[in-house]
């Protein structure tokens, strides 16, 4: 008889499809998200004046649908970081990276919500806790990969405190930005999309200014 | 005249394109879930209170969406565990894993059919049914490589075992999950759930304890 | 000054991004499928006697989402096995599986035409028309491909005839299908399942036998 | 301690993820664009005759379809062509093909009001702004990647300048067809689709000969 081997030591090692699922999941949310986005009724709208007011309506709700798309673009670069410093994978770490995926596969919703019921503090809570969500599965599949071993036999130590100090760092960003809706819920969403351009767009001086010898 | 070949024989090898398209199937089907969780109307809500009381009646929502979230990553894990140790495919092969493919985006219906009747044996009947119908055809999979000669060289006939263990072991639990209906439905979806984290986060030593020498 | 080359040259060579992206939308295409299965609306839903008769109507329905998912699993095979035996691509192989493509994702709608109006034969006409402009431009990326000179070397030509063979063996089929619609449009959606389920699960012999020597 | 890595050195470098969730995001938004051709209702239907006419009201609709369907495959291609050539990544390629993503997954909803709204200048000129902010982020991703130093080393500097002034010239193309709704927004409409199918399936003398020495 066959010796016994548990299945989860077989379970979940290849990179390669967890990339490839999470690249689906990503593009997925990233175009669902439009459907948020919905065309002014055709029987309501008499002339070009008509729709151009239509249209400025809608602006809001594009500014938000452009917030969770740097959003989802950035936890896209900080996965893809990571995976790229993985040599294999193991169950444990499939798993976490599922969780991470669930919680952007909910992002249109919560983003959906924000954009309906903008005032309202408890959609802006509930999209923060989402961001928090990915924060802290992004935060704690790194610590896994460490501790596991999972990591290419050349990668520099440096570049974990690098990728780790980078989540926390934004964490504050968006908890300082979502602690603004004590004055306006507005207020809290333009500090977090400030954030966002930095962290998207943002030049590399004032984190390295700050950790240089 | 060139010598005949049956389409059969150079149809449907390519594993790389099978995995790639089921990871599209998985992402988009996790990801339709989501479609379910709708806004509450804003016409309807007057404060924060009223959208905090609409959004608690989505949890039970929420809850079904995670199930099928995690119902959907166990049979990922799955199937990217059996297409690893998988050398070359075969036409069989190929529509074995579409028929896989087909019950994974039938699950969002399903789904959907549980989260809006969530008290009828009929939906958590037809729920668990699309659960067999994913457990059979993997297992079905897998008995096909390896009867087909389809496996790696280097293939060790224990971890056979144990992927087709898994699946039998994990359909007995959602069975008997399933066969709690007769009390209650939400006490079915309770133990299916149990059962899912079981398998998903559970630890090792339960199985191996039952199976080592 | 640069020596001039034109874009069309180096246009479209990557055969691995094709099959990307012809993964992709098959892959979208397959899921959104199943968004044409609507619950039925919990208000009319008094028992579970109710709830299995409105299911029961939906029947149907099923059906012919798994007639379009076996429709576009047959596709996804036929168009792998010609894009495992490209070599290289070009830019007019790149626009004519675009074509092809772009008859794929139009397929959920003419699915769902036709699911919903079963009975009228411009459906069943519109369907057929699909499957007609899906056979043509994967006949057509065939043929291009061997003119073009983009097989691989040591590509065997009387495969390249069992492709074609193949594609044309398949189309006179669903034509006789769809000419039975004269008589009833399910009596044709009957013939095209039982061809594409030959075609996909069906025995090799009897093709075999009519071409060995 | 370890030496201080800026995160921004080493994110984003993948091109295969890129590449990937390019892909995702491009058949994604390619067959969105088919929710918006949406069934005549069954109930107003009352014959063959009826549903023709209801589907020869969709003909618009479709041809529009279409027209965004060749729209993002020549991007897709372009696109491709560009990735083709590039050996590394960096964080700043990575956004601007984010950015890039961005107008693709915005399209289905620019083309849906277009569909919608097909008389109407300002529908129009938002949906060439579409192609215009497509257009210039691929432009400034070439740019980018040609002044970074990302390109394979036996890239030929007459590639650069052919993906550069194809980019101009079908940007010419298009605000002049763009340019033409001051007559009416169908032969702007018109004039576009003739360009793109131009640069689909054009011959290549046209622009041969010009540049010729």
């Amino acid at each position: 008889m066959a010796r016994y081997q548990p299945y989860s030591r077989i379970a979940g090692q290849s990179i390669e499809r967890l990339a490839a699922l999470s690249d689906g999941v990503f593009a997925v949310a990233m175009t669902l998200l439009v459907l948020d986005l919905k065309n002014p009724a055709a029987e309501t709208i008499q002339g070009e004046a008509a729709l151009a007011a239509a249209l400025v309506v809608l602006l809001p709700r594009l500014l938000i649908y452009l917030l969770s798309f740097l959003l989802l673009g950035i936890f896209w670069v900080g996965q893809q970081t990571q995976l790229n410093h993985v040599a294999k994978g193991d169950r444990e770490l499939a798993w976490i990276h599922l969780a991470f995926l669930f919680f952007v596969s909910i992002t249109p919703f919560s983003t959906s919500l924000m954009a309906e019921f903008v005032t309202f503090r408890i959609a802006l809570l509930l999209y923060w806790l989402n961001i928090v969500c990915l924060g802290a599965t992004l935060f704690l599949a790194w610590c896994h990969t460490e501790t596991a071993g999972l990591l290419a036999p050349d990668f520099d130590a440096a570049r974990g405190t690098a990728i780790k100090r980078r989540i926390v760092v934004a964490q504050a960003f968006y908890a300082t930005g979502a602690a603004l809706c004590l004055i306006d819920t507005r207020v809290s969403l333009g500090a977090i999309l400030l954030a966002q351009l930095y962290f998207a767009i943002g030049p590399e001086w004032p984190l390295n200014r700050r950790d240089r010898p």
